[in-house]
């Protein structure tokens, strides 16, 4: 699993920080997490494939959050995109892509399905063969929902020289990889560790954007390998972290601990800061394995 | 009258070409034409004041042309912005914007008063003590509208030593910047003429954004400093051109010939040229005086 930064900025485009937006790749799957003004212009910048994304992940209806979508959108259709593309948000993305695509006469080329999503539980609302998603509710102005994705795992690595040893018939593989023992001819048993190998441990990605300290955020997002959270300001904003319902860089640490995950990204930084080292610095006392989400910068899970 | 590109993209945001968006300065007022996306990155960008612009004209609710705006408008709220600001398109922009900016949870701190224009002739929409603006009629698929913002003549200049030579009071001055005669006390008459210097000519700028070949816009452009004309296609592709109702080079060339403008600008490129230096040499074998609307570039009327 593969996390691209592709914006940090909260409120305003300033010193040169993009707005929010994220690819997630997960083998020859692109899922995208929000999506501010520019982000197509950044998936260019950056070189990234976003073409084959098929979900969208929203967090809430704020504008540095989803006003890169029309642009997006409506240019997919230039392309004569066939594939269908879903829609993940709280209510009320519908009516603002409707009527803006309407107003301006965009007929897309593909179809759009959007799944409104309940902010106030966490729910696996996506599932295919390789990963769930699921929603993380958060405390902000308006429903938000942060998004949970959790590989599956695997099917077991079969070992190749054991196919050569036993000549394994080919239709029994995918059995053997989910587990099975393998039955020779004579009725001998060769047991199922012997012929394969674990897979590798399911990963997860958990982005935490907009939201003030939220202590329920703890439970959802425990153990994963990698945690966004937000961090629009440091502690000396903390009064007005708490007008705004966002949190500090040390409040994202302590979410960070106390889930005990495995690596900390700190993003949407609030247009004051000039650069983002108080707000490392401030994580880093708290939890040390915490990084700045910067733009363009590609986080394995 | 100066003119900055802020982008010259048409459909994508391809070669690093940015959307359409222009600033047009005239002494200390500011005024944006077209707002694509990305727009307020461009004026960070290149470093523009653009807080003070209190007229945007908007050509046609196309979206390479208007989702900027969203974000612009949204930030110049965070700013506390207090002055209303006025937006001249085509019908459609009130709900484009007051929708989004409903969903979206924005409540502006100015005033936005939607003026809505016919773009099917030309007329003055706007005028202040300096300049008018005025609708030239184009021909693409939506009703779309040209910018022609014509200065108006400045009073005259008044010989500095004069003043002193005649002793001229303060209260006539105005009288004779507007080209009144100097009575001195004793009843002679000084002539304006010995007074004054001529203004400088007043200048005009034309913005044709987007249009097929429109034979009409000829006489309204008639004559100005400045045209940008857009020039999506060469000539290569003029089917194409007639089919998406764009312009050509040659045809945007056309135009600024037979309307004997003093310079033309080319712009809105297809995202199919990597380069524009066949616009520019088709267009110049037509009309001498034509140049690229380079981003970044500022051209004085």
């Amino acid at each position: 699993m593969q996390v691209t930064i592709l914006g940090n900025a909260s409120g305003g485009p300033f010193h040169g920080r993009p707005y929010s937006a994220q690819l997630v790749q997960l083998d020859n799957q692109v899922f995208m997490i929000d999506c501010g003004e520019g982000t197509q212009m950044q998936i260019f910048k950056h070189r990234m494939k976003a073409d084959a994304c098929r979900q969208i992940f929203i967090s809430h209806l704020h504008g540095d959050h989803i006003f890169g979508l029309l642009g997006m959108l409506t240019n997919w259709g230039h392309k004569k995109r066939s594939e269908p593309l879903q829609l993940f948000s709280p209510p009320g993305l519908q009516e603002f892509i409707e009527t803006s695509l309407r107003i301006c006469g965009v007929r897309l080329s593909y179809a759009l399905e959007f799944v409104e999503v309940d902010a106030s539980v966490s729910a696996c609302v996506f599932e295919n063969p390789k990963l769930e998603v699921w929603t993380i509710p958060l405390r902000h102005r308006c429903p938000t929902s942060g998004w949970l994705f959790r590989e599956k795992t695997r099917p077991r690595t079969i070992r190749p020289e054991k196919i050569e040893e036993y000549q394994i018939p080919y239709d029994l593989i995918p059995g053997i990889k989910a587990g099975q023992d393998l039955v020779l001819p004579h009725g001998a048993i060769i047991p199922n560790a012997e012929l394969t190998l674990d897979p590798p441990a399911p990963k997860a990605y958990a982005y935490c954007s907009d939201t003030a300290f939220h202590e329920p955020v703890i439970e959802v997002v425990k153990g994963v390998d990698l945690l966004y959270h937000e961090a629009t300001f440091t502690n000396g904003h903390l009064a007005e972290a708490e007008i705004s319902m966002h949190s500090t860089a040390a409040q994202a640490a302590e979410i960070a601990k106390r889930a005990g995950v495995g690596r900390l990204l700190l993003g949407h930084f609030s247009g004051r800061y000039t650069d983002t080292d108080l707000h490392l610095a401030e994580a880093r006392l708290i939890f040390e394995n915490a990084d700045i989400a910067e733009e363009g910068q590609v986080f394995v899970g």
